[in-house]
C-alpha cells in the first residue's frame, strides 16, 4: 500500500507527521550546508548543538517550562525510567503510587527494589478500566514522592485532573505528553517515552525541577545519576542524536497547529468521533468508565474475541493498521495520537459503522 | 558544502556508508510498501520483526556468532553497560580491569560500585600511548571476568591481541567493530556503542554468551538484566528501532564491501597511509608507540597547541571536519572508519604534507 492508503493506529511507536519525515527525507544526506547527516553528526559539534539546544528550547516554549527545571534528552525508554527515579528521589523514605495500569504497576515494582512503596490507589480489580478521585487516593505525609502515569496506553484511561499531593509528583506521560496543556510547576519530575506523541523510538524526554536531584543512591549508575544528567546537559555520553533531531521537526509542526492548546482541540474532536459511536452501539462494548476516557487510546471489544480478531483483520485489510488491543487488555485499541489525521478518524468510524451493520 | 566535498573525521557519531543512507533516505515516508516510515513501525509487528530479525542474522553472519552467544540491541550506550556488566556479572567477588584508556578507566570507576576491581594493568602513567603484552598483565584467580577496550578512541591505541585468561573476557568493541574479524567464541561477552562503525547514536550492541546471564545482582534495573533481555529477545521495551534499521543497512554494505576480511584489508591501507606520513616527518608527533596503533583513530600532534588548533581550522575550511583531538588527549585525531572513504584519507594525506611544507 502506499503512505496515502494507509492510517497508523499504532500506540507506540506511532505515526509522525507528515511535514517532520518530509524534511528528514531532504536532508538526511546534507544537513542545510553542513554536508553530512544528522546521523553521523558528533554530539559536541557546534553543529549538533544547534540542534540540540534548538530542541530544547522549542520543548520549553511548547509546553511553558519554567528556568528552574531541566530538560534532559536521553536513552533508556520509560523502563530504565521506572528505576531512575526510585534511584534518585527514595532515598532511605518511601514513595506514594498510583496503579492504574500495567505500566504504573511495573514502575511501582521496580521501584520496591530501591524503597517503600505504598499505594495510592491500585484498579487492578476492574481491570483499569477507572481513574480514581482525588478522595479515593491514599495520600501518605513524608513520602519522597507521589508517582503516577497520566495516560494508560494499554487500556486506554487518562487523569482528567492532577492530584493534590504532600510530596513532589512524578508524572509519566509517555503517551499524552504534547496533547494537552501542563501546568510543569505542579510536577517535580514529568518523564515521557518519546515514541508516541514526539519522536521515533529511542529518546525519552525528562523534566525534573532540579531541586530534587543530587540525592541518588550510593549503586545508581552514572548514567541515570539526574545530577550528573543536569551537569553535563544530558551529554555524559553520546544522546540520540537522531530521535532528537526527529523531535524539533515534530515541534515545529506542533507549533504549526497551535501548539499544546491547538492539539488539545484537535485530540477532543477526533476521540469523540470513536467515543459517540461506541455510546451509540449495541454492538462495541468500551473499556474504559466514561469519566475515565482517554483522548489517545480508545481501548473497545466486539462481543467476541474471534469478531475482534476479524475486526483488527478486517480494518488492516482497508489501511487502517494495528488496531489490536495491548496483549494484557485484549480487544481492539485504537490510538489518536497528534499525528495521526482526522481523515483517519474518519475512516475508522466509517469502517466500525460498517462492520457493525454486517454482524448485527 | 555539499556532501561531496566534505569529509567527516568524527570520532563518533561518524560517517556513515553513503549507500545505507540512500537506501533510507528512498524509504523513509514508506518502507517497501508497508506504507508507513520504519519511525512509525511498532516494534510489536511483523513488520519490524522482520527488520529486527534480519538485523541481527546479518550481523550473526557477518562477525560469525555462535549459536550459544545472544545478540541485544539495546538502548543506553557503552556507559549504561559500564554498570550493566558488573551488576549482571561480578556476583559478590571480584573482576581484573585493564584499564588502557578513559573510557576503560571510567568503566573500572563504575565497577567499583558494584563488587572489587583488581587491576590487571594501567598505562595512565605513560598517556596511555601503549598496550601492554601478555606478560605484562596481572590475571587474577578467581576473578568473575576479565575486563578491556580493543581500541581506545581517545587516544589511538588497538589491541592486536586477544589477551589470554582465567575468566570469560568482556571487551568494549565500541571503537572498532566490523573493522575485522573477530572470533567469538574467545570472549565471554562483546559489546558496543553503534555511532562509530555500525549505526547511528542510540544503539548498543550486546553479544553474550548465554551460560553468563542470570546472576544479576538484587538492585539491577530489570531493563538492564540479561537474562531478561535475552528471555524477551531485546524487546521487554521498546527498542532503537530506527537505529536497528540503520544497522541492517550499514551491514548490507559491509557484506559488499567483502565483510569484516575486507574492512580490514580496507582500514590497514587506509591507516597506512597516514601513519607512513608520520614515521617520515620532522614535523608531526605521533602519539601511540608503534607497537599500538589503532588504524580507527590515528592521535597525533604539531610543534605546539597553537598548530593543532590552526591544523583544525585549516583542514575543516576544506572539507575535512571533526579533526580535533579528544578532550582528555589534546592534539589532533583523524577517525578512519569503516565508511571513510579512501578519497577522504587521500585528502587528509595530501593537506598534512602541505600543512608541513607550510610550517617547516
Amino acid at each position: 500500500m502506499t503512505r496515502q492508503e494507509v492510517f497508523n493506529f499504532s500506540a507506540g511507536p506511532s505515526v509522525m507527521p507528515e511535514s517532520a519525515l518530509l524534511s528528514a527525507q531532504k536532508d538526511l544526506l546534507s544537513y542545510g550546508s553542513t554536508g553530512v547527516s544528522v546521523m553521523e553528526m558528533s554530539h559536541r559539534t557546534p553543529m549538533f548543538e544547534e540542534i540540540f539546544n534548538g530542541t530544547k528550547q522549542k520543548l520549553r516554549d511548547i509546553l511553558g517550562i519554567p528556568d528552574n527545571y531541566e530538560i534532559l534528552l536521553i536513552q533508556g525508554g520509560a523502563t530504565l525510567q521506572f528505576a531512575s527515579i526510585p534511584m534518585n528521589l527514595i532515598e532511605d523514605g518511601f514513595a506514594d503510587y498510583a496503579i492504574t495500569g500495567n505500566f504504573s504497576k511495573r514502575a511501582a515494582n521496580e521501584a520496591r527494589k530501591y524503597g517503600e512503596v505504598r499505594l495510592a490507589c491500585d484498579t487492578t480489580e476492574t481491570g483499569h478500566d477507572r481513574i480514581p478521585t482525588q478522595s479515593e487516593l491514599k495520600i501518605s505525609e513524608g513520602a519522597k514522592y507521589f508517582y503516577y502515569c497520566s495516560n494508560n496506553t494499554a487500556f486506554g484511561t487518562e487523569w482528567n485532573y492532577v492530584p493534590e499531593t504532600k510530596s513532589p509528583i512524578v508524572c509519566d506521560m509517555s503517551s499524552d505528553i504534547l496533547s494537552r496543556p501542563v501546568d510543569v510547576s505542579k510536577y517535580g519530575l514529568i518523564y515521557a517515552g518519546a515514541q508516541k506523541n514526539m519522536a521515533p523510538a529511542g529518546l525519552t524526554v525528562v523534566i525534573i525541577d532540579k531541586a530534587l536531584a543530587g540525592k541518588h543512591l550510593p549503586i545508581t549508575p552514572e548514567v541515570m545519576e539526574y545530577d550528573t544528567l543536569i551537569r553535563t546537559d544530558s551529554l555524559l555520553n553520546t544522546p540520540p542524536c537522531w530521535c532528537i533531531y526527529m523531535l524539533g521537526l515534530v515541534l515545529d509542526w506542533v507549533k504549526t497547529q497551535g501548539g499544546v492548546e491547538g492539539m488539545e482541540v484537535l485530540k477532543r474532536e477526533k476521540s469523540k468521533k470513536v467515543y459517540d459511536l461506541l455510546d451509540n452501539s449495541k454492538f462495541y462494548i468500551p473499556h474504559a468508565l466514561a469519566s475515565a476516557r482517554s483522548d489517545m487510546n480508545i481501548t473497545f471489544r466486539t462481543p467476541s474475541e474471534e469478531l475482534d480478531a476479524e475486526f483488527v483483520k478486517d480494518a488492516a485489510a482497508k489501511g487502517l493498521i494495528n488496531l489490536k488491543g495491548h496483549k494484557v487488555a485484549g480487544g481492539i485499541r485504537a490510538s489518536l495520537y497528534n499525528a495521526m489525521p482526522m481523515e483517519g478518524v474518519d475512516r475508522l468510524v466509517s469502517f466500525m459503522k460498517e462492520f457493525e451493520a454486517k454482524h448485527v
